[in-house]
């Protein structure tokens, strides 16, 4: 398809959209906290190289998110600030097992690609890789707070901040950032480190976040934002 | 914006995610279960009737949603399966007091407008109504789930399948069928039951939602499957 | 039944358990934080007045209980904290009707015994009233947390501490206090403000309690803490 | 301590109890369901066996609970319900770290003593391994509910009862109990399954757990219950 047709229709609507938010109060400014967590979703090697069913777009990926999180990680390093690197995988990947613990969303996507046996798949990529101590958290759902300790976690460490980054844009992102919102942390999206893998779906969900979920911030104001902080302890 | 030209553009880009999602086994039909129960999502005078922020397309609430859901409720009330009706509603919508039950959505969005001593607002608009008995479930987040005892209630109740309607597309339906998802029910998003307010919003989150979280069905199909069921006990 | 022979009794077995909790390295002090809020728990008058299924020891709720938590309420107050006010009702109390809200509790205690639409019983005690703008929450299961937005809410106040008071100390406030140190906050039990209404269940749930999930700290201290506090903003 | 006299003294005081709650309407029974699951909580070396600080009453646990759990395994792999083997352990156990995963737990008791780094500690009994395909869920707080995806998994698999075993008494299993009855399910506490380690623990838990949350039933009971069921498919 005509990707910058798309891309300019799409900033039609996003006008229209940001009209209509504007005159009823929508589009507010959640604003950094005091302390700040990264939470970056599912950047292991079945969405962040090629080859996979859960492949995400790998020009945004080498270009954009990877260098992004490079900058995001050393900024968090440097502050002692908590990094939640989130994966997925599943113990049982057998469909006709009626007692598998991929649930049912095997139902709707190919969750039987991401075995935990093949550690490789659910690794985090080695371009970002965590270091030892940092909390490498395996989920099974969408979200990074459903069925996790991720939001008492979070609070044990005293944050108030998340800086969400990773894939996909319309599934697991998107629904980390608003869960996150609604267990009380200021959530902010991280532009250039959130991708996926059909066209529009980053905008159009980046849309959707800005206007009713988080703050979409760069990586540069991301970076200075840290800057700005004493040292976590 | 020209309504028709946006239209056709999703179409295109809908096409083009098609082609890849099925190339990769998304897009999987989850299918009705044995025991469903109707949720409906802010179906509430603010979200439903003119003159609030919230209010949503009117020519979409009085033409599909509202008729839609007054033959599911018809259905669903005949075969005595569980009908949630959920809203939502502040107690103190004071945006200067640290201690609002908002939480911080209203750094978003414009929650101060409801307010749970108006209950002309967040009662469900009076041409869907709930009858005695049937649960009234009270939200404060955007998911039905989060931070409520849905699914318990759900499940209590033998449960296996939900069918989702109300708004918005991009918020709490959404919202509300990832998680009903990732907690166990096989999930149906109503086609002409799902509204929001701004141009594309809906074609594009019941895209997403059919690819990845959601069968979407027709009122009709979802009219048909209930009327195959026995009467629960 | 002999109470002070019970007395006895559960003194030496406490004695026996501390020297092994204490050569494990259990019984740790959590200590207070710096920003408290008071989740107060079913001190509404199906619990705290006669003639009720959930009636509590009326001894220790006029004598120890309401007299404390007037002292808690008043530091709270002063210093702007959060106060929650817990308390529990159905919609539908019909135990034979399959969509009840009550859920399954009902199968082992009476919970149709407070129906919503009998303010009178679920409403708080009229010597604790809330007063405007403080937060009641209204619960359908054993803990405050479970099923309820209690955590987001808590966090985006955030708060990094609760003091818990209320009944009983066998369900409902050992739950909520377990739940609390779970999601993330310092978990002080209020020794004299928590009952129950069987022998022994306030002093081995208090050391259940004490020995692995929250500090159990008197009203005097507990003041003595709030009193040390700038006032929030 | 004389535990003779200990036991003595706890029946008088339970009966006093009952009668109580008989005449109020506690103690009901909650009763076998169609479809269940077996949920073990720490059944883990670092619990079953000596030298740790969370080592359980060898003697309860060599001759009743791994005996029983023998005999229960042995029914639900016959009828091929569910078993969730669970289990508990941290990433990173330095409790000076402020970002550790441990949360606040260790705040209270001696959580860093289950490192997910020494597998030997977390892993389940060999005398009741985990076959290849059954769920091994690894949670980091007292309820095998709180923090993971058991709800929804048990949901998916379409279970409506659950059999909970294991260790202690007084925490992880009573708060396993307390949420598997919130999330809607029928409630079985297995009476020989379930231990803990000091003088009362187990009498006390249960009579607490029967009264209000779940049917203590025997291991013999149990086994009848899936004797009677058809194979799950």
């Amino acid at each position: 398809m005509d990707l910058k047709q798309l891309d300019k229709v799409l900033e039609e609507a996003f006008a229209a959209s940001t009209k209509l938010y504007e005159e009823r109060g929508f589009k507010r400014r959640i604003g950094f906290g005091k302390r700040p967590a990264l939470v970056s979703v599912d950047l292991a090697n079945a969405w962040t190289r090629p080859g996979n069913p859960f492949t995400c777009d790998q020009s945004k990926m080498d270009n954009e998110i990877i260098p992004g999180m490079q900058k995001l990680l050393a900024s968090f390093r440097s502050k002692k600030y908590p990094i939640v690197h989130v994966t997925t995988a599943y113990q049982n990947t057998d469909r006709s097992d009626p007692n598998t613990d991929m649930g049912l969303w095997h139902c709707k996507i190919p969750m039987e690609a991401v075995d935990l046996k093949n550690e490789e798949l659910w690794q985090i990529d080695s371009r970002i890789a965590p270091q030892e101590n940092e909390y490498v958290l395996l989920k099974k759902r969408a979200s990074s707070f459903s069925g996790t300790p991720l939001s008492g976690y979070l609070r044990s460490c005293n944050i108030d901040t998340i800086l969400v980054t990773g894939v996909t844009a319309t599934a697991c992102v998107r629904t980390t950032i608003c869960d996150g919102l609604s267990e009380g942390f200021r959530t902010i999206a991280v532009k250039e480190c959130i991708g996926d893998r059909v066209p529009g779906a980053v905008a159009w969900s980046l849309y959707d976040i800005d206007s009713k979920f988080a703050d979409v911030e760069t990586v540069a104001k991301c970076v200075n934002y840290l800057d700005s902080l004493p040292v976590n302890h």
